[in-house]
């Protein structure tokens, strides 16, 4: 099977935002699908995974955009995987429009854990992983560190929702990105578009969790987020480069 | 072409809830996508509509289901106009797993709005939407009068965020149930299903308002729930039937 999986979409109604463009949140999602579905068909996929007692973690995100794709128009993600280490793998996403031009790129970094003892396990053992590995381009930086936004803001409280939960019972990995861009005043969205974000995910938000979502100006137009436990510890960080529509 | 829609879906990450089964809020996300199809590809979609400065608005929906599809599963969902008056037009759905076996219906009551005016429009002048009219059978109850759930209750507040619009800058009609189902607690989600789920709406919720959430028990597994604007007016009423898993 070719080492780049290929997964078309249509934007539809439930996608876009009040600007009419496909969401950050629901791009987040996009992309966390496709990387499923080509490990599905290659056999490292979910299901296999929790054959071997283990699971899929997202660690990191980081997504860059030169436009995003509007309602009704057709986004097309590809994706493969780009390295495999012990204990990290990277994998590697292009975004084109209907006419086949490259729209953005993304990059994502996972672990495995074992679902008992949620350690992480050695992914040099999984062949059918390390067979698939492509050197395709993805020219955007890879994810770095993450500045703190907690230190000195005051946090916006949020406590977590029988609809944030994903079928785990963890706190859905778009749903970090959606508390975390209701930060941001309508008129600034209206006015503004993402052109890189990058997330860290570091600890899994459960159900009844009170958390805290901060956000501070580290330049004009970049931000960095925390999302705190109530022990004020940061379970997911995040930056975002706007620039004026 | 046929009066009937017929609009295939694979129920994906994104549409499960923590049980591993489609979840209502997105179920009702179908429901409306798989409207607005049948629609636009009718002559009366919401594209069609706008060229005569009008929009559709969904004023009513309710559910019934045996089993939710779970994650993985087909869900096919058929659509039909049933009836055209002069202010509202009723559409039926029948919805089916991958055996083509029923397994729920559901109907919905729409108007449609001179977009400056926000005042309904006559429906019998529109005669792409009569020429679609199908007796097939829906065998559930209409939609009814839901009870109020505000008196005598302590809302939850919630002001509505970036998140929560739609295109046209509303309270997208998924998330009025997404926010009352987070009323009931996780346990209650575990060990409970919805059989009839029933929703009026009756004004928009637009960004920045501060709601309140009521829920009232009426019978045992039986509530109402209501949506209301500061001023304490109810923007929105659902009841729900729930059964012991």
């Amino acid at each position: 099977m070719d080492k780049i999986g290929s997964f078309q979409y249509h934007i539809d109604t439930r996608l876009v935002d009040y600007n009419g463009q496909l969401s950050l949140p629901m791009l987040a999602n996009q992309l966390i699908l496709s990387a499923s579905n080509h490990a599905l068909t290659r056999g490292f996929g979910f299901g296999e995974m929790q054959g071997h007692n283990s699971t899929w973690v997202l660690s990191r995100l980081v997504v860059e955009l030169d436009t995003f794709p509007r309602l009704d128009d057709s986004l097309t993600i590809r994706t493969w995987v780009e390295e495999v280490g012990r204990l990290f793998t990277n994998r590697c996403f292009v975004l084109e429009n209907a006419a086949g031009q490259t729209i953005g790129y993304a990059r994502s970094i996972w672990a495995a854990i074992d679902v008992e003892t949620r350690k992480p396990i050695d992914l040099s053992q999984l062949t059918d992983l390390s067979n698939y590995v492509h050197d395709a381009p993805c020219p955007i930086a890879k994810p770095g560190k993450v500045q703190s936004a907690e230190a000195h803001t005051t946090g916006e409280l949020y406590t977590v929702r029988y609809s944030d939960l994903d079928i785990n019972g963890h706190l859905t990995s778009y749903k970090y990105v959606e508390h975390m861009l209701n930060l941001f005043d309508l008129e600034w969205h209206q006015t503004h578009t993402i052109k890189r974000f990058e997330i860290a995910y570091m600890a899994e938000g459960r159900y009844g969790m009170q958390l805290s979502i901060h956000k501070k100006e580290i330049a004009p137009e970049q931000y960095v987020l925390s999302i705190c436990g109530a022990d004020g510890k940061a379970i997911c960080r995040a930056a975002i480069h706007w620039a004026t529509k």
